[in-house]
């Protein structure tokens, strides 16, 4: 039995311990990988996700999810949603259909609500707190806080490849603002033949690149997962710097065809590993040059939770 | 002076004929795409862009744009919005932010009003009867009807390269959907320093394979635009007839940074290119095999009026 879970940020530790459990008794690849983000969108203490996410300028809590099965490349996504418990169930749903496969604002409050989609106002008295404080200095904000977007990367034991997010996108944002996160091929990108890349960070700057695509096809070209990662990365990096003068956080996930890993980064990055031969491990990887490293993180408490 | 446009359908024929003159006298690559692509949007003949654009399911017309300035990789894109004049001058607008170059829906909207773009009301007495026809049959069309996008690749005398484009999407499509136009790397990518491309047919097709970001990518690698532009067509329309049993409609335009142009289609697929050495042509372009040929249109009127 062969199966393996990629996800972003500590915040994901325990559902990529749900997703793997699921895999290890057979699950498929899209279910674990549902149950594995929805564990993050339930969870109010996550900023950035969900229940409790950030709010957008006017004070509102939009959310954007992204899914995609590797085996049909077909897709779903939802951006500026509001009022719903899990983006990625929404998401995956919207898979299902040949057309309509991308549903923004009220379109996709009024599909989901058709659908029986459980609604929740994800609002918490924390998130409208710090709203209530930092609402009137947008501007000051270098690079926005809270663009933590959890992604997951799930392969079964079939060969199938999932790729997965759901977000609360960039504290502040104006309404209406959609970021990489739900942009197949910017947040989120999977081919059951190649390997499957998904980013999180600052969604303007990885979408420039068409981050998580850019890394898929690396791979196909024969690059390994943490060679595509870092080169997909860094280069829009390095583009991005030498146009422009900067470039905000990014990072990505990458996942090979037979489940091996790889990882990019130019901050310092948590993210989490699973599979059949391994325990669910938090890892910290960093920009070393043009090449990322990382290593297993052995006292936990250590990292800051996103 | 060198400089070249190329442009999407027959439609696009006197939106090119006005982006080459103002290439000609030293415009930008960026007002000239404008310019091409407003002409297009004002036109209520042309019922898949702007002015007269045919309705989604439930009567209103919402429109897409999405615009890319290759030397910076700055965008703008707006999904899903209604009631304005021209999504393409909105979205170019949105390219000069560090952040929020993506607004959908009720957000795109505010943003458009906050900045004075003009409204209009793009419902025709011709559009609204078509939908009043057709509104009860979403579900007979094969592959929706409507889907001519306008997509305008620009290259002025200075180097930069633009791509742009314009929508109103699938015709009786649920309100929300966004198709493949607004989003970066499947409707529409630009890199002055190696070349652009834009995409025109069922968004849901194209982005699963991210279209325009892969002919960038293959030209980036050494292919010609007509060998990137062909490549990415018929191997996108290649593996989803083999994944899903079928493709629907892909057409992809693409221009190296020198200018030269590509086309690639799985359907019949009229397109026009201008240049510094070349009066604005019409062309008609075919799948040959794993090629796609094309040839100069001596007559008009013998095609078909998008």
């Amino acid at each position: 039995m062969s199966w393996s879970v990629l996800s972003t940020w500590k915040m994901s530790l325990e559902g990529c311990r749900i997703a793997a459990q699921q895999l290890a008794k057979g699950a498929t690849a899209a279910d674990a990988l549902v149950a594995g983000i929805e564990n993050v969108e339930d969870n109010p203490k996550f900023c950035s996700v969900g229940f409790g996410g950030l709010p957008a300028r006017d004070g509102h809590v939009y959310l954007d999810g992204g899914f995609m099965d590797g085996d049909t490349l077909r897709f779903g996504a939802v951006g500026s949603i509001e009022g719903f418990r899990s983006p990625i169930r929404i998401a995956r749903s919207l898979s299902a259909y040949k057309f309509n496969n991308f549903l923004v604002g009220q379109g996709a409050e009024a599909y989901a609500k058709a659908h029986g989609f459980e609604a929740r106002d994800n609002r918490t008295s924390k998130s409208q707190a710090r709203w209530e404080a930092e609402k009137d200095h947008a501007q000051d904000l270098v690079s926005y806080d809270g663009h933590d977007t959890v992604c997951f990367l799930t392969r079964d034991d079939a060969g199938t490849s999932c790729a997965g997010v759901s977000t609360s996108g960039l504290f502040l944002k104006e309404p209406g603002r959609v970021g990489d996160s739900p942009v197949i091929g910017s947040g989120f990108y999977a081919d059951s033949e190649i390997g499957s890349a998904a980013a999180t960070g600052v969604g303007e700057e990885i979408m420039k690149g068409a981050l998580s695509h850019t890394a898929v096809l690396y791979m196909k070209a024969g690059f390994t997962a943490q060679q595509a990662a870092e080169r997909a990365v860094l280069e829009l990096d390095a583009a991005l710097t030498r146009r422009n003068g900067s470039c905000n956080a990014i990072s990505l996930i990458a996942m090979d065809r037979d489940g091996k890993f790889g990882v990019g980064t130019n901050i310092v990055f948590p993210f989490v590993y699973a599979s059949d031969t391994q325990e669910p491990t938090l890892y910290l990887a960093q920009r070393d040059g043009m090449r990322t490293v990382y290593e297993a993180v052995t006292d936990i408490d250590s990292v800051v939770q996103d």
